[in-house]
């Protein structure tokens, strides 16, 4: 099976959102450069340096499923059906909102965590599952299911908001040294989770 | 006037100390390599990877002053009177410990942490004061006091202790992007402040 990696974007004081939700502060990076990187969603065309394109070509390359929450969901509208990685999005969610599922897009509902990374594990193989929400993020940890946690931490203290590591069950988690890529507005930190 | 920059090992979910109080999770990257770096205190010599030796070497090398509060004063004995770095201490503290000030050692007491900031600086003249406590840290990034934050991030996730940043008065407090050394058991990242 593929790897399980959790990649988010956090502020050096650990948010993923400030307290309105909003992530213009942490994702401005997206936008800052001149390589012109389109994604699977025509709508959505980054705009990110050398270094950011490196770290987002092979993420998205690698990633053969996308597991979020169902305010991230919500938020992005559901990446209006295609995530800008291209790949199938499972949502945990206890309800399935209204509209959902498209017949034109591949994105799917499951009521528990465990289940909608078995179900994403099945699809993508020998890629990569991405976790994008704090509270996944927290859970497969606990777990032991999350082989990777790679943070692009932006230069900015939010002060306040959404953090993306709560307490674990089991403390410390040991990692791995990082992979480093140093972007601008961002440094890419990939690390292992040591069992 | 010299820079004012604050320099602590942090947890990459921003903890400084454990809930103990301990620090042996955050600090083994001082004795983790081959370069034995000695200091200024005779009883403590460090064993660095050359990475983290440029860095201290750095560090030690252009600091004139470091302020501290008690708390960190009383945990480490007053580095026995002798600083690693080998630079006057300024200790921000509502009383003056017994036994303290001593002859044979440049420590000085404040009450105020303002007070304490401007003693160190007339005594650094040129060369950097060190801020290595994270109230301190957040009170002179309220203030405006403070040129740089000097991360030594730890990859471990220690889920509960004592945080290094907390809400500044005002939100977000932007940062340059970090200059980046890599070490074994940690990467040291030292963001300017903007204002």
């Amino acid at each position: 099976m593929g790897k399980v990696v959790a990649a988010l974007s956090m502020s050096l004081d650990g948010f993923v959102a400030d307290e309105h939700d909003g992530v213009g502060e942490l994702f401005g990076w997206y936008m800052n450069g001149d390589v012109e990187l389109p994604s699977a969603d025509p709508r959505r065309v980054f705009r990110v340096t050398g270094a950011s394109e490196r770290y987002l070509r092979s993420g998205f390359g690698s990633s053969g499923a996308l597991i979020c929450g169902r305010r991230l969901f919500d938020r992005t509208d559901g990446w209006g059906g295609r995530h800008p990685a291209g790949c199938p999005v499972f949502v945990v969610s206890h309800s399935v909102p209204g509209g959902w599922p498209r017949d034109d897009s591949e994105t799917s509902f499951f009521p528990d965590p465990i289940g909608a990374l078995e179900a994403a594990q099945k699809v993508a193989g020998e890629r990569t599952v991405s976790v994008s929400t704090p509270t996944l993020t927290q859970q497969y940890l606990d777990a032991g299911l999350l082989d990777e946690i790679a943070v692009s931490l932006v230069p900015v203290l939010l002060g306040t908001g959404t953090r993306l590591f709560r307490m674990p069950v089991v403390m410390p988690i040991r990692l791995g040294d990082p992979e480093v890529i140093e972007g601008r507005g961002v440094t890419h930190l990939t690390y292992r989770v040591l069992r």
